[in-house]
């Protein structure tokens, strides 16, 4: 009986958190590419911009009219590792969603809200799977499925050469950086 | 034997989700003021707006400039129970989180982002303790607890009135407007 217990004791706690940690880890088809992550909006919230445009990567989506916001997410367990170290753990994933914007709806009079999703990029760490460590996803709204970015791509090249710790862009991430500063980890780069 | 392993199972299963919900349903001082909730953050996002203004609630916030981001959160339980039914169980609460914008730092060159905050207002539902059932509280950036506004205020008057489901601007969160189409539960507004 004793020896039946324990076992049982030891199922539940070596098999709850694999099922709580599995859905927010990468999980890739048979020829590599990137399953959609469909509870990325149950990830922790980082931030959002409106209308974000940045010297290298000018892209349609940024330019668009009207502007767009951008959502970012990242998954809960590598969320707590940056808090305890200020870096980025294996297995890493972001979520940048971007969504139209409207005014006016409702009892709306101005500014911007949000309404459906014009795209959703992942931005994941898997250091055994790419040489370059991280990797990019596009996913239009309908794709349960995405190849990888080549690793020159201007996302992986601009990411590499300006994130504040990491390939992240923690300096727009108004909550972390203030984790960055007091843990060291922030890249000496002009700006931050 | 067996009764001590069915006596321990039985206050894994008992004290487990109450050690995990309780960070999550709002606490009181003694004199009802309500307790800043610390881990808002990490409850469910639900949308973000930039300078919204509204008819009836014209406040110094909705029109500073520059425009002020809102950030807006809910208590996961409640997350889920809405998934289910489209409709707020007792003890939801919702974070409205308000940041300043900024633009043009780091390698950013338009558009708009986030930086510190500026005010957090709490809106819960909360049945036995307030006859209109909800109430909202404003926290400043170094509140630690904080007053129920009055039952009449514009805050209350107005979510009550224009609210798409019970008193909350689901018009607003275009994740949860789906759904609370598809359970009916949507109230019949103009512009809905």
């Amino acid at each position: 009986m004793k020896t039946r217990v324990i076992l049982l004791l030891s199922l539940l706690w070596t098999t709850l958190p694999a099922q709580i940690a599995g859905p927010n880890e990468p999980r890739y088809t048979g020829d590599g590419q990137l399953m959609r992550p469909d509870k990325y909006r149950e990830w922790v919230y980082l931030s959002s911009g409106l209308g974000m445009t940045y010297g290298l990567v000018e892209t349609a989506v940024a330019n668009a009219f009207p502007e767009r916001f951008d959502n970012v997410f990242v998954t809960p367990e590598a969320y707590k590792a940056f808090l305890q170290t200020g870096t980025w753990p294996d297995k890493t994933m972001f979520a940048l969603e971007i969504r139209y914007s409207t005014t006016k709806g409702s009892i709306n009079k101005g500014g911007h809200y949000q309404e459906g999703i014009a795209a959703l990029e992942i931005h994941l760490k898997d250091q055994k799977r790419f040489p370059s460590k991280w990797a990019f996803f596009g996913f239009g709204t309908a794709d349960q499925t995405a190849k990888p970015f080549p690793a020159n791509s201007a996302c992986q090249t601009c990411h590499a050469k300006n994130g504040a710790v990491d390939e992240t862009f923690v300096q727009f991430y108004p909550t972390l950086l203030p984790v960055a500063k007091a843990k060291g980890t922030l890249k000496p780069l002009t700006g931050n």
